[in-house]
């Protein structure tokens, strides 16, 4: 088969990681005889040094004529002081939103081998093996009025959902538990909030079409506490936007390294955008010291979740297996323990391992 | 010392292990040459089923006319179907409001004699002694408009904060920081909400009068995985309402169990209430299993904050840790090796040990 994919390094380790995710895919295409042409776009500080906006139109052309997108990272101390509409995460949050993807699907999986590099105990997080659907175009990200008033004294934030929008996301928490181990904890934080209150009504809705799934309601701060207390009670877990933009976060910890987690950011017809949870951490940048996995299995994710490619994207999960179980570490992992691989050993790693 | 408090018992185990505190209380007023005399009133579900409402003024008039407040805990199903004003939640956040106690502390101190039962790996979390220092009366707790729109297909919910209420609590993060390590981090979602920018230009404000303490800015995603990743990197956090809801009961597993968390939650003349920051507990209340010491280290923090009785509130604090160190722990921290104390067995071991 031959997929176009539109290809955002952005800034940072961004532009390193998506290097050696590209030699990856490649090496899939060859082994299983597919081509994906790479059609390369600006966006983050990258696009505001070149275009002078985070988010160029050429860019989001790009997008709209591949098949899927993979994004690095944005964003930097370079950046840091412009004005907020002219800043990297704008450039993020905006193809978010022109693209319409407001499924943010985040697996955090604990890879036996990485046990060690995690600051919960071992028993607590072997096995874990959950999804997290986040709610990625609505709520305080999107929502209007956001402004100051009375001259600067008072300040507000608004935290706006459709029923639509929620009606779609819980759908895709409950489609994501109907294929996996058939539960769902639906986050929300209805004993304060109205728009939670809403949430939970919908979900309960939902739920009649799917009687073999176990639903949970469990308040945010809770979920935060579970998390670190207990992750593996968790299989699929569903929620707004800012809630699961901390809880994903907090969730990366199960993993050991931030680095180590995929995202697909996803609409309702297939088209996609990939990318790792992790930011463009200038402190590493340009070091080969990022950890590419990742990104790498952002674009395992893009061939399963936008390519129907099954067999290839387990092909990608396997390799970065195998070359974990063989204590091939990057320094995020390694734990002081073992020699830690370069980034471009590590690419090399997982594709001959 | 002749001191006059409010005791609110509320729900579930929030009437046990308000009962020990009591005692606790009495124990150390004799000891000390000190008379505390507690008036009784009821707020939450017990409100509700003998006054009809989760915050009858009584037991508002019961706390003004005190110099400070003990609470226990609100809430259990028997409540949760009905409608919103009156769930017993309300009466937590009515007498928040009510009274104007705008700043919760939450202090989060790793045990040694505890390491066993945190999630986390005991070298991440000894020697952790943090302060989380929360705004409690605005936010997304109390911003209005909080309502449906269009006949239901709209919600929404609103961010609202004066600069004046930002200040004040900014204020009371630096104030405590400069009395402990001299370490500030300021949680806020910069990158996304107009509220934390003008929570940002806040905190850089008062740093100037604050040069000997370091003010670093974390945004809230961060925060929760370095909570997890290394919480020894916090002193004092000073963060808004929601954010510091979430990260308070995330911290909680630092010390093995959220019964181990006190809180105060202050205005600036001194009144303060004091409570645990778990809840009513309804799985496990009246069943002599709760663990007390949260509730009894809330009554601790009153001695300290509200009537400046700093050896009183030691010897509690000194004998909660000599308790623990003994070996003796209730369930939520025994981890299965030890024999558990019971609620009562446990107050006396604080009281006599
Ligand atoms: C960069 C930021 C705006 C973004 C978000 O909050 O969504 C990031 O934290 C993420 O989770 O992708
Ligand atoms: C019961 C609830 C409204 C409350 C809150 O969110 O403030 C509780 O979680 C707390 O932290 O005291």
């Amino acid at each position: 088969m031959k997929r176009k994919v539109a290809v955002l390094p952005g800034d940072g380790i961004g532009k390193e990681v998506m290097e050696g995710t590209m030699k990856v895919l490649s090496a899939v295409a060859d082994r299983f005889g597919h081509t994906f042409e790479f059609h390369k776009g600006r966006i983050g500080g990258d696009a505001i040094d070149q275009d002078g906006m985070p988010l160029p139109d050429e860019t989001l052309r790009i997008c709209k004529e591949s098949d899927a997108a993979l994004l690095g990272a944005v964003g930097g101390p370079k950046w840091e002081s412009l004005p907020g509409h002219l800043r990297p995460e704008r450039g993020l949050l905006g193809i978010r939103k022109e693209l319409g993807l407001f499924a943010n699907l985040r697996p955090v999986t604990a890879f036996d081998s990485l046990l060690h590099a995690s600051p919960l105990k071992p028993d607590r997080i072997k096995g874990v093996d959950m999804l997290i659907v986040r709610e990625l175009t609505g709520g305080l990200y999107f929502g209007t009025p956001s402004e100051r008033r009375n001259g600067g004294d008072e300040v507000v934030d608004t935290l706006h959902y459709t029923r639509s929008e929620i009606e779609r996301i819980v759908e895709q928490g409950f489609e994501a538990a109907s294929k996996r181990r058939q539960k769902l904890t639906s986050v929300d934080k209805a004993n304060v909030l109205e728009s939670s209150r809403m949430w939970r009504e919908v979900v309960e809705e939902k739920a009649k079409a799917y009687p073999d799934v176990e639903v949970e309601h469990m308040l945010v701060d809770a979920a935060a506490m579970k998390m670190v207390q207990n992750p593996s009670h968790f299989d699929v877990i569903v929620t707004e936007n800012l809630f699961g933009d901390i809880l994903s976060d907090e969730a990366s910890m199960i993993t050991g390294s931030l680095g180590m987690l995929p995202s697909a950011s996803l609409r309702s017809d297939g088209f996609g955008m990939y990318e790792p949870v992790h930011g463009s951490a200038p402190d590493i940048a340009g070091k080969n010291l990022a950890n590419p996995l990742a990104m790498i299995l952002s674009g395992a994710m893009m061939l399963k979740y936008s390519f129907e490619m099954h067999d290839e994207a387990e092909a990608i999960e396997k390799a970065v297996k195998e070359v974990l179980d063989a204590g091939y570490y990057t320094s995020d992992l390694a734990n002081g323990s073992t020699k830690a691989l370069g980034t471009d050993a590590m690419i090399k790693k997982v594709i001959y391992q």
